[in-house]
């Protein structure tokens, strides 16, 4: 076991509240800061986060606060569970008051839409520190499953190595399995990629086709994906691997996940704004990072047909039943 | 379209049946050879394989016979629906029969348990004919999805590339789309493989695990079965296509698989004579192929640690929960 460290993750998400959970598991000091005051008094007297985690019990070693100020400071490690898009707004804010040594990890997946930064980047620019410090996990990590105990494996990666080992030991626990690595790129590219096929995915299973089609559509994602993260100098393998491959499996398979479940209602017939309103007033991150990713595929001379298919869907009106038509290809030719 | 082409299809199970189906579909004269007369009559008088394919109706181009002689005769490509396992003995019987130039198909997926051959292999051997005539048909295919009409991509791989396009326009339709292939080691050992890490997810999902668990084990499913396959000289990037990732995907999600279905049995603790006994007396695919898989691993040095594990659950008595422990690894490294 590592030595306990403090630790601060900022957003208390499903997604947040869980990755403090397995780090109060694995014997760290965790604060966890929820903007809302009421929902860091019911973590602290329930040890309960009813909204975002229902019937999850959270260890002890997990303390909640509203207060940002509180919860870093003296942190070894500032967690940031935030969505990609607010990232740059909410870290602005928490600048000043952020430990200068601590290392910095971004759980958000996905590329800026105005700057078309990955989150690393984001992270590196607002807080100014160098890269070294900053830090990504990502892997198939259906939250839900992870706060129930379920075993899984994930990645960290951070371009400085003992810092990605020591963060690694940090979120060790007998049911989550991290494996670092330090391919920036190939990690932040598939992560925010697989919310985008995960759309396509649910556009798919929204207008009832079955188990091949989703199949295909995961292997040709996977492809497009890698082409863009090779042309931004990733390392090709780093997309066969668990924060790739396996990531992009778990949320194009999982009726728990947002992307798939909103591109379903897309798929049934929704528009943009019916399904946005049926997901709490919120359109899920793959509906903001089609813009972007296709930006960035654009400026690289990148080929991503699904991820065009997806923002025409989203952004101009395409009918998706033709749409899907045209993602499956007419053409005969060599794999 | 292609030229109406003479095609039999030998073996009327689901997938044999579907095929045929497809072919006939893509304007082609097909035979259906069915081992028993009544299954012959009732596709020929009703246009329905009901023990198979239940509710689908199959087009006119289709006949069926029991005469496998009649089905073969004058047939520009012959294929073979038939158990992996079983390959050798029906085709040996066939032999006599085929027309000399025949394009030969193997639809089976395995590794033969005795002989560690692929289906190729033994169907080069047995027809005594060059490898250049024998192709395959591999892709995230579950036959009741395509037999419905669901839009779907799949491989055909022959060492003539020629022989391969042919085929590709024989099974061209608005619903199947193939692409063409030559790397005939990889595309077989991704359809062998993907039968046994179907067992694995069945073992877990059987278990109680969920869709975090079940995307680990098939991306280090896919990262084993590129080892073997480029120990055995396959290309890489083979198994990151639609006959490696996308059949693995298909097989590994999908309730309609019989490997996974086997699996879910053996993980929520029946032995492996009741998960036979509850599949109608067979044993899955993956149940054979783990055995001659390992073999082919041993023999050429490749680590298999899930392969391993299926083989130790179906054929040592190892436990399926520590099993699934022991696939989730112990020690902590980089990925």
């Amino acid at each position: 076991m590592a030595q306990p460290e403090r630790i601060a993750v900022l957003g208390a998400g499903s997604w947040g509240t869980t990755f403090a959970k397995v780090l109060a598991d694995a014997g760290n000091d965790v604060a966890l800061w929820a903007r809302r005051p009421q929902v860091a008094q019911e973590i602290n007297e329930t040890r309960r986060n009813g909204s975002y985690l229902p019937g999850i019990e959270l260890p002890e070693r997990l303390r909640a606060t509203d207060d940002a100020a509180e919860a870093v400071h003296a942190a070894e490690v500032v967690v940031l569970a935030v969505p990609s898009q607010t990232l740059r707004e909410n870290l602005a804010g928490w600048q000043p008051l952020l430990p200068p040594e601590a290392t910095l990890v971004s759980l958000a997946k996905g590329v800026e839409l105005s700057t078309l930064k990955r989150m690393s980047q984001v992270v590196g620019e607002v807080a100014d520190v160098p890269m070294e410090q900053v830090a990504v996990v990502s892997g198939p990590n259906l939250a839900k499953e992870i706060a129930a105990g379920q075993p899984t494996a994930t990645v960290v990666a951070c371009p400085d190595e003992e810092r990605a080992v020591a963060l690694q030991k940090a979120c060790f626990t007998p049911y989550f399995r991290p494996y670092t690595n330090t391919d920036m790129v190939g990690i932040e590219i598939s992560g925010a990629c697989k919310n985008v096929i995960a759309l396509a995915c649910g556009i798919a299973a929204g207008l009832g086709f079955g188990h091949n089609t989703m199949s295909s559509l995961i292997t040709r994602g996977l492809a497009e994906t890698t082409r863009l993260g090779v042309a931004l100098g990733a390392d090709p393998m780093t997309f066969a691997g668990l924060a790739g491959l396996g990531d992009l499996v778990a949320t194009c398979s999982s009726p728990l996940s947002r992307n798939r479940t909103f591109g379903e209602r897309l798929g049934s017939g929704e528009t943009l704004a019916q399904a946005q309103e049926a997901a709490h007033g919120q359109v899920s991150e793959g509906v903001k990072s089609c813009s972007s990713i296709r930006q960035l595929a654009d400026r690289h001379g990148v080929e991503m047909p699904i991820t065009d298919v997806v923002h025409r869907v989203c952004h101009e009106g395409l009918e998706p039943g033709p749409a899907t038509a045209e993602l499956l290809g007419r053409e005969r030719k060599a794999e």
